[in-house]
This record gives structure tokens, C-alpha cells and sequence, in this order.
């Protein structure tokens, strides 16, 4: 076993879109596990939009990364040695172990991954928290009904494209925004989504309205920023919108030149509108279970498709996070640890 | 019976703040009821804030009145001649009846109004539809818990008041926002109140969260505007929002200087906040029923307080309109007609 482990700190905090000095690669000792914790050593890390709010102070639903700790991420790692009697040396798990190639952490908050039920990757995408948060928003939230128009944005990624994916399943039509010919294509194509939008071309606002002749009955929100302001006229009285990103904000851009907000709470007052914003792991307890059952054997069979971005080296993890921010990745992005 | 009745049309739509010239009092002809309808004249007329949208031609969930039309409104009538066979002379009703003396409409929309249960005029007010819009946005959307705290905007008025003694009666904790000491008074001393800010003062964002010292779980936004923007970083994860209206920005103003509606839709995401508009209507078929059996007898044994502003003339009603949109009536604004 090498002595010595790898992880990524975060040595800065950005003011706006993240930059490469933000992060430091570290060497460190190999770390050892006590009592009750795994040593893993990672395979796969994800990279997240929410990483981008846990590099900011400000108030959220977790505590920010603190400055010259790793960056916090899910993992699916092997465990290498174990002071746990449920885990042997092997096992493999979803663990969120951070940037880092070895972590000695408590097993509690480790989930076991079965290699022969679908590839590892997907624990972390499709089957894993992005999958679910696309299915709880769905299921509690947005509640599609057949007939009814579903529209999500970032259409190719991993929560976007099980969104449109779980529209169709539910009877709706889906209709996805993605940024470029080739991810537009692939939604349309092979997401089977009904229309998609080119964020990138012109005149998305007459291209939206085209894709959804009756309107928009859920939309769900995982962008903010102009394309809420391209989807909020199209909402239709009782639209629900299950938030949970708005992407288009991390970065604490300025916004636009005027105050957009007195528009959007009228639109909520005038047309009966839902918004509700959610992390996933508030819904796990209630409908984890169910979404394995439901979505896992339609990954399996190939009826719910998706696609990942995988980049070697956990080196690369800062380059891969800052391309993810602007849509620079096509599907899950994912750093695969050597 | 006189041969000629009296009404308020719409002449001109408000560019931002209505003024009296966009109204005109006019004398008809005596409107004749044909089967089905019955004439009635209104004794009472109620002024809401929802009729500064009617007069806007903006999309919602109700037509805007015509250009040469009477404004609409909800009004305490008394049947004058009747052509259905469930309705005689002297009959009182509920009536969307408008800013009329009198008119002949379908027996269709009324509602039979009981003297013997409570005054009339609170079938307008806190037993009509601003009491249910104040008890259905508690109950489906909001649902304080015991313990909570709620807070709520024009706090004396006839939606506020309601609002406040609801959560008192779930065992939550009410804070009240209202413009004035006087009003202020009543909300904290007649209508029990834990505790009430007063908007016009200084420091407001100070008092509201000393107010609130374990933040603010319900939210019943009636308002909208700088009453927001103080209350939004007070939202506690979770936090739910009935939204009836957005006063503040039914005149069209500009907003702020800058976009404020990146910092909502942030707050929304990372505290899992609820928000959700609504129109009372929505709500009727459900809960209607129940809140005249909860909210009923509280009112006429004197538990649940009420006030009203009552204004004599119909000649008067866009005036005291205007002067409600301004906060200037102190409980339910209601025209009574000679």
C-alpha cells in the first residue's frame, strides 16, 4: 500500500465563477482508519453544481467547505481496510469521501454498491443523488399528469435528462433546453425527449413557446437566470416548479439591469404558481426505495437512458468542476481516480 | 321603485397608481331581470385589492373589466324582483353584483346571506371571501404548527387579522406588519398579536427579526415589495409561503434599482422555502364548508375579532378605493349605499 494519499483543498473562496487558484492539489499521509471507520480508496468522484454553493459562506442547507479543507463530493471508492465488522477489504461503496484518492471515514454514511447490478458510475449519476433528485422533484413535487407539457433545462445532464425521461414515462410531453447541436440532438434523439431548444441559438423565446403550444405545466428549475425569464410567460395557471439549482446564481452574477423579481411574484400570485425548493436527501427516508425499484430496472433493461463524462486523473478535478459550471461537459461529469 | 339606477365604470385604464379619472358614476335605465335572474340593490359593496388587477389588461386568472364597463365587486344585495323560483323580494344575497346600485343578474352566483348568524357586512369580510382567503392559505398551503411563528402584512386588515388569529388558534406565534401606531395598537392589543411591527418606522428590518428570534416559518404574503425583502432573510428552512397578493407591485411600480430576483430564487433553493399563490375560488369547493363551520361561531361569540371601515355612498367608492391600495382604510373597506 502507498503511504501517502492525494486530496484537492479549497484555498480560496471564488468571488464569482470559480478559477483554477481556488484549488490546491496537497499531498498528504495515507490517513488511518479508528474504530468504526473504512479506509477507501476512490475510484470515481462526482462533480456537482452544488459544489459551487459550498464553496460560499453564506447560509444554505450545509456548512460551506472551510478554507484549506477538501472539497466535499461523493465517491465510489473500494474499501482498502476496515475497523467496521459490516466491511471487508473490497467492498465497494458510495461513499462521500471528497477530492481525495483515500479517506478514513466513519462507516455510517456508507452505501453498498452492487457491481453486478448496473455499472458502479451510475451510482453516482442516474441511480445515484442526481437521478434521485430528478425523480423526487418529479414524484412530490412537479406530479405530471398525462397530457401536460414538462420543460427542463441543462436537458442532457444527469438530472435533466431523467426529468424529461420520467415526463414521457408519466404520459407528459417533454421538452428539454440544452446548450449546442450535439447535446440537442442527443435529447431529442436518444432521450426521446418530444422537442428541445438550443439555448445557444436565437430567439429561444419563440423557439420555447413553439416547442409548447399549451404552455408549460411543470417546469423544473435547475438553471434560473434568462431561462426562467424565457419559461416563466409559458407557465400555465397551477404550474408546479421543483427547484432544485439555479445554477445561472452560484456565481453571484449581477443579474439583469432592472428588478425582474416584481414579474415573477406576480406570475406566482396571478397564475396560481407552485415553487417549492428541495435538496434530495430531504425526500430519502420516504421514497428512496422507491426510485431503485422504479428506475433501476428501467436503467438496466436500456428503457431510461443516460450518459456520462468521465476525466482521468482527480488532478483535473478543479478543470472538469469549473467546465461543468458552464456547461462545458456532456452527461454526468465524473473524475476517474488511477 | 325608482326607474333609474346608478354605476361605476372603468373609463381609462391606471398607468401606475389609479386615480380618480379612471372612474365615472353614471346614471341607466332600471335593468330589467329575464328568467333566471332576479334584480337585486346593494346595500353594501366591498373594495378589495384584487380589483387593481381587473383594471390592468394583463393575463390572469380573470378577465379584466372593459374599457366602459362597471367595475366588478362582490356585494351584500337585497333581492327587488325575482324571475327564478328559489328567490323572492327581500331576499338578502352575496352577489357579484359590481359597483351597481342595483342589477339584474343570474340567481346562478348568489348566495343566500343569513341576518340572524352575524351582521351581514361579514359575509364580505372576515365570513366572506377575504376571511376564507385568509383560512385556506393557512390551511392548505401554509399550516403553522404549534410553536411556529408566522408572520403577515397588513395585519389589520381583513385577510392579516384572520391570518394572525389562525395561527394564534394553532398554538404558533403571531407577528403582524401594519402602517401606524393606531393600527399597530389593535393589532397588538384587540386582535392578540405576540407581537407587531410597525412599517412606517425606522429600523424595520431590525424589529421584525428581534420580533421573530427563532426566525419565520409561515410567511402569508399579501404584499409583497420592501416587506419581502425584510422578511426574506428571516425565512427559516422550510419556511412556507401563501402568496394572495402582492399589493405593493399591482400599480406597476419599477422595483428596485437593481435585480432582485436572483437572491429570492437562491433562498428559495438552498432553504427549501414554498411558495405558492392562489386565488380563494381554488379553494372553495373543499374548504369552503369547513370554514364557515372552524371560523363561524368564533366570530359571533366574539373570539375571532374583526373591523371594517365602512364609507357611505356609492359616489365615494373610487375614492376610498384608492385610499385602501394606500393603506389609508383601518379594517375591511366597504361602500354602503343609501
Amino acid at each position: 500500500m502507498m503511504d501517502s494519499c492525494q486530496h484537492i483543498v479549497l484555498v480560496s473562496r471564488p468571488t464569482g465563477i470559480p478559477v483554477a487558484e481556488n484549488f490546491r492539489l496537497e499531498t498528504g499521509p495515507m490517513p488511518v482508519p479508528t474504530d468504526g471507520e473504512v479506509l477507501v480508496r476512490a475510484r470515481y468522484l462526482s462533480l456537482d453544481p452544488y459544489m459551487r454553493g459550498r464553496m460560499s459562506p453564506a447560509k444554505s442547507y450545509a456548512k460551506p467547505v472551510e478554507i484549506g479543507e477538501p472539497m466535499e463530493g461523493e465517491t465510489i471508492a473500494e474499501v482498502v481496510e476496515s475497523r467496521h465488522p459490516d466491511y471487508q477489504p473490497g467492498d465497494l461503496v458510495r461513499a462521500r469521501s471528497g477530492w481525495r484518492t483515500h479517506a478514513a471515514i466513519s462507516a455510517e454514511g456508507l452505501h453498498r454498491v452492487d457491481p453486478a447490478l448496473a455499472p458502479i458510475t451510475t451510482n453516482l449519476g442516474v441511480l445515484g443523488m442526481p437521478g434521485f433528485t430528478a425523480y423526487a422533484g418529479m414524484k412530490v413535487i412537479g406530479q405530471p399528469k398525462p397530457g401536460e407539457t414538462v420543460v427542463v433545462a441543462a436537458a442532457s445532464g444527469p438530472v435533466g435528462s431523467l426529468v424529461g425521461q420520467l415526463a414521457k414515462l408519466a404520459g407528459a410531453r417533454a421538452v428539454g433546453i440544452a446548450g449546442g447541436p450535439e447535446k440537442c440532438a442527443y435529447v431529442r434523439g436518444e432521450l426521446g425527449f418530444d422537442a428541445v431548444v438550443d439555448h445557444r441559438s436565437e430567439g429561444i423565446e419563440e423557439k420555447l413557446a413553439e416547442a409548447c403550444p399549451d404552455g408549460i405545466d411543470v417546469y423544473f428549475e435547475n438553471v434560473g437566470g434568462q431561462i426562467w425569464q424565457v419559461v416563466l410567460p409559458l407557465l400555465n395557471r397551477f404550474a408546479r416548479v421543483p427547484m432544485c439549482g439555479v445554477i445561472a446564481h452560484y456565481n453571484g452574477a449581477a443579474g439583469a439591469e432592472h428588478d425582474l423579481l416584481p414579474a415573477t411574484m406576480l406570475a406566482i400570485v396571478r397564475r396560481s404558481l407552485l415553487l417549492r425548493g428541495y435538496i434530495n436527501v430531504e425526500f430519502v427516508d420516504e421514497h428512496y426505495d422507491a426510485f431503485l425499484r422504479e428506475v433501476g430496472p428501467k436503467v438496466r433493461s436500456g428503457e431510461i437512458r443516460y450518459r456520462e463524462d468521465i476525466v482521468d486523473g482527480l488532478e483535473k478535478a478543479p478543470e472538469a468542476f469549473i467546465g461543468m459550471l458552464a456547461g462545458r461537459n456532456f452527461g454526468k461529469a465524473l473524475i476517474r481516480l488511477s
